[in-house]
């Protein structure tokens, strides 16, 4: 998608320690139009898929996730990472690595969104180690739905993620690939 | 907003304890197609304010201020409540009570992404106490951003939230506005 590329390349800030900085785009500021123009390239290619919901992980998947779900026109549900007061058990519960405070993070939906019926897109900011991605597909098996295929708005191919995620055998679409990231240059796929 | 009074009837359980659990359509799951109805509800009411950027705090107010600025076609910013990795200080920082845990949660926005020459439009899910969304206004004065209006999706009124924003002298409209929960019972005003 070469509108989001070339924003990452006048926005993204390398950090150091594998760290990319889109935080003018997805993190925590994000530009809507961007964004729609994003859903409707990940439901593009999707299309064909009969997709009856989206998952995706609070916080910054969520963007990406709901405007995917208004060109597909189908609910977006959101795993928690804290158990709000309205979440009543039983919940499914996946962990993951926390990115941010190291440990673990644990990923919770309630039964009531996630059923045996869905056949489910996943959507995320980032396909990085694939480790989130992989505690949501466990969602979505626990909850005996089918994982139709997972989107992410930025790989990092060179964590690793999609090897990661082979197990799940599904179709895995990116809408930029960050091939390195070494001397603080960020070098994308064509 | 005759559509989402609708769905609030059918699908919000009142919880006790002043709760109103409306997972299935802000808190877990979303309905983009709904939200996206609200957004075009809320840029209309503020049409002629001149807003430059949005503000709302992470995690349900995303939607309906992506929406939001999706219509009006501004940029999102979320104040975030962890400090991601990704964040530079100097932030601004205002602390609100913790609904889900007790305590206070800071509330963080990096001066990046709200400035002095901003006209500010404050969307959140609910109104309640309003001490939240005062936090938030209290952000954009910081930032000596100008504060245009504050909108929200659901407004518990007997919380008694309008009355302690009355200091901030902006308007606020809200899309539902909940008079009482009595008894289990969800009375919404015409």
């Amino acid at each position: 998608m070469e509108e989001l590329k070339a924003r990452i390349r006048a926005e993204g800030q390398v950090l150091g320690g594998g760290i990319l900085k889109v935080d003018s785009l997805i993190n925590h500021q994000v530009d809507p139009v961007l964004l729609y123009a994003m859903g409707q390239e990940i439901a593009h290619r999707f299309e064909d898929a009969n997709i009856t919901r989206i998952l995706t992980a609070e916080v910054s998947g969520i963007g990406p996730a709901l405007m995917t779900g208004l060109v597909m026109q189908v609910p977006v549900v959101y795993a928690r990472k804290r158990k709000p007061v309205t979440m009543m058990e039983p919940v499914y519960v996946e962990a993951a690595p926390s990115h941010t405070k190291g440990g673990e993070t644990l990923l919770m939906v309630s039964p009531e969104y996630l059923t045996a019926a869905d056949r489910i897109l996943i959507v995320d900011d980032f396909l990085a180690t694939g480790k989130t991605l992989h505690a949501l597909a466990r969602l979505v098996t626990k909850a005996g739905a089918q994982l139709v295929g997972i989107a992410t708005v930025i790989e990092k191919s060179f964590e690793g993620g999609r090897d990661f995620l082979a197990d799940l055998n599904v179709r895995i679409e990116s809408l930029a690939v960050i091939e390195s990231m070494d001397d603080g240059q960020i070098m994308l796929a064509e």
